[in-house]
């Protein structure tokens, strides 16, 4: 494991999150693995962590999820904008995406889904089944099981980019287009009108 | 109407949620209005474009928005950071936040919620309503009933900050503290192994 990986408290782990970046969701179940990328991921709770995360039918990833149970968001950077591009725009039913494109793996704590290495953050999930939600919106809930960030860009509970361009989260708007996440900026309060 | 806004066909409104920005949420009922900040929302289709977003059971957004049955994201930008961070830490049940913190408004096309001025996108939503969700994780989901952005930075179905910081995205991490959004980079397909 990289020295530079720490293991986040659960209850800060939406903070790896928060800030809407896009992740590749990776699975595993009896052997097969698969990886792809999803703009539509998100927090849903603190304490304990939930999260969100929207998974086409076709997806085989999604299949793996399902019959696995449990998944991982991984938080990709600007030096895998290629990768992300890449494995959300091919498929592993046919060929495993790690050995296509040399994706290395790092082994998860609570769940068999491989982590993507060179990621700045991972959050291990198990699956809250929610069939309703699954069929109708492609939308699957998991409750965060294990978080992990690269203390290079996350420390303390916080994000700060500076220094490190190319671990800077990508924000994907559409057609392998992605926005890279900037600094940090102090929000104060304003004092109400008389 | 500020001659910088234009609207965003439905089918490419989910471009304006896709990076993960912070938004705010406004809702109105028989006259009453309010506005809150959420960090927890997303895109869950394409077309007809759907949103979905957490809302805690004690906000008063929340109350409008289900006697409603239609809400407003807004997408605020870094020249409003220290209003974020204000509707985001009070409410609006006692006295209006709008009146109280000089908050200008502009009229929606389709939902009685109030659009707030100076954002840089606006998506209208009519609430799909989903009690079990609703209920059990607060998520809320909508279907996009209109969309407009600023054209100073979201052209042709694509953001574009450059030379507008003021008007760059939020993307909330926690207290107050927020990243906000930096420029494009473009992923390339890579290309398998042997």
């Amino acid at each position: 494991m990289n020295s530079t990986l720490a293991l986040v408290p659960l209850a800060k782990a939406y903070r790896l999150l928060n800030h809407g970046p896009t992740v590749l969701v990776s699975a595993a179940h009896q052997g097969r693995r698969n990886v792809m990328a999803a703009a539509w991921a998100m927090a849903v709770d603190f304490e304990p962590g939930k999260v969100a995360v929207v998974l086409d039918k076709q997806t085989w990833t999604r299949e793996l999820l399902e019959a696995e149970g449990s998944f991982v968001l991984n938080v990709p950077c600007a030096a895998q904008v290629d990768l992300v591009q890449t494995v959300g725009n091919t498929t592993g039913r046919e060929r495993d995406k790690f050995a296509a494109y040399g994706i290395e793996t790092l082994v998860a704590e609570q769940v068999t889904a491989p982590l993507v290495a060179g990621c700045v953050a991972w959050l291990e999930c198990r699956l809250l089944p929610e069939a309703h939600n699954e069929e109708r919106y492609d939308l699957f809930l998991g409750e965060v099981v294990a978080a992990r960030a690269d203390t290079r860009v996350f420390r303390d509970g916080h994000w700060d980019f500076r220094g490190q361009d190319s671990l800077r989260t990508l924000h994907h708007v559409a057609g392998g287009h992605f926005l890279v996440i900037g600094d940090g900026l102090q929000g104060r309060m304003l004092p109400p009108r008389a």
